[in-house]
């Protein structure tokens, strides 16, 4: 069979039955954001990688080079984040075309570095190769203690859906740049120059009683459905729950799209998909008084298996949840 | 300034003054075959990565795909061995086309995992992405004791320079298979399927007063100018001393070349370059006992950095040591 046809994540589920990575310091392998590795009862180790090929994650003719090693970092980063992590270390295998000039490949760097920065993650090695295309592969290390572990494995019926931020602008930025359609100030930010939800993450693991939690990197309907297979649940969305900004409105009327639609499936977000305890209606006041920047929506509410992957859209009526987002092959 | 200008030596030594990464617990950062980072005082992560790319590293037309993973597996789990440590889990990123087997992508992961059991690493997650050639990037952790590690700095004058096992078979391999020589039975084996030496690393960190270790991947012309670069000194090699295998004898005449040529230039073979302080005859010869199978040669001298690099060849003549070995651009 051709990878066309078995896609992405038949691939990675065929590896996980054939080449099944069992020790009794691996808390979690292959099936999240990240491996989990105890290095002592009270410390946990985030190993997690993330590869963007020029051509199919990014195109040079609107992205800069600083901001092509940016983008890099933040999918990485979030992955951290994911696991309710904190970043410590990485190292990066750079695949550049022969011809590629010396200041650009630093600038791809720079734009990992300041990122990575932020975090006070220390970037500590990596591999370069002869490459058709630019291809930045980026390891990562955090850690995190076993109570503030969240994996998407966890979610119960019952459990409310919750986001952070907004969601679409990843998308909506990406098929204006596309389109070459004109664009104002802010809209192409999240497409370009993501920010992951590292410190919110932590807040979130840290405050709520959280059961599961994903990024929302190939786009809300995937990724819900990827919670909901890992935890053997199913769920049901409020289409007028999901936070759209006012922002997005405009670049869907540029676009003629849906804002839903968008919202729906816009990959490369880095926002955090997660779910929660129901009755921490008190807990969910207070983080939003402790952290006036993070925006917490919730969209939903985890139902059992046998009820599947619904939507009330708009106008009311019940609908399957598009499995919408992003798949290589 | 194009990457073929500069590179690929050339550039890692840019990115390593532009970028340094400093941290309390970062013990080596950019400069060795891998990362250390201080896990616990008597505890030190191994953190490493190395990727292999068909065309560049490997062709589909002599390697079958349970040996290019293999291969690109024996790669990092070599520079894991060069720290003097132990491995202990991976994760793969996996650049592949669209028009790839799904059966055949699985034998490029039984290859990995088949070597990675052997040491018990395991392998625990990773990514896919869509390429044009196939990309096999490979990221380990190990582990040593702050006692056993080598680093490649270490080297002093006075010191010995030593190898493990024959040199040069791995470049004739190649050679034979590019020209289509005939072979014979054992003579691509060190090309197609190599052994990392993480079993020997463990006997000398263990046995000897280890000053520098390096695994021989670029060659070791080139892989011992790294050590005497990062040890700031100079190296005497005696020519004479370098160890030829029989089959390598044979393989050189068949492909009209130098067999000293083909041991001092040869990349990819994942032995072991190392220095130990002298007057360890006894120790020495106690490990030869120990470990019958674990063959070591004296080629030579740690010299000051005045000296240069130099080699004693075969008619008693002084010369340099050329700076042989494969560099990317």
């Amino acid at each position: 069979m051709k990878l066309k046809e078995i896609g992405e994540f038949g691939l990675i589920d065929l590896i996980r039955r054939k080449f099944p990575a069992k020790d009794k310091n691996l808390v979690l392998g292959i099936g999240d954001d990240a491996a989990i590795i105890k290095i002592t009862p009270k410390r946990y180790l985030i190993f997690t990688t993330d590869a963007l090929r020029e051509g199919v994650h990014f195109d040079l003719s609107y992205y800069s080079y600083q901001e092509v090693g940016w983008k890099a970092m933040a999918a990485n980063l979030s992955d951290v984040a994911a696991m309710g992590g904190i970043p410590t270390f990485g190292l990066i295998s750079l695949g550049l075309p022969k011809n590629e000039k010396t200041e650009d490949v630093l600038k791809i760097y720079k734009g990992m570095n300041d990122l990575a920065k932020r975090y006070r993650c220390k970037l500590c090695g990596g591999d370069i190769f002869l490459s058709s295309e630019i291809i930045i592969s980026i390891t990562l290390l955090g850690e995190t203690k076993p109570k503030f572990l969240v994996k998407r494995s966890r979610a119960k019926p019952g459990d409310l859906i919750c986001v952070t931020g907004d969601l679409g602008q990843s998308q909506a930025g990406l098929e204006i740049l596309k389109a070459k359609k004109p664009s104002k100030p802010g809209w192409l930010r999240k497409h370009l120059k993501p920010v992951p939800r590292i410190n919110q993450a932590r807040e979130l693991v840290q405050t709520l009683n959280v059961t599961s939690m994903i990024d929302i990197s190939d786009g809300f309907g995937s990724d819900l459905y990827h919670i909901a297979e890992e935890s053997q649940v199913g769920a049901l969305v409020f289409a007028g729950k999901i936070p759209i900004s006012k922002s997005l409105l405009k670049m869907a009327k540029v676009l003629g799209k849906s804002p839903l639609d968008l919202a729906l499936s816009s990959g490369e977000e880095y926002e955090l998909l997660f779910t929660i305890k129901k009755g921490q209606e008190k807990k969910l006041k207070l983080l939003r008084r402790k952290a006036p920047d993070l925006k917490i929506s919730v969209v939903g509410e985890i139902k059992n298996e046998k009820d599947g992957m619904k939507i009330l859209d708009l106008k009311g009526n019940l609908k399957n949840l598009r499995r919408a987002g992003y798949s290589h092959f």
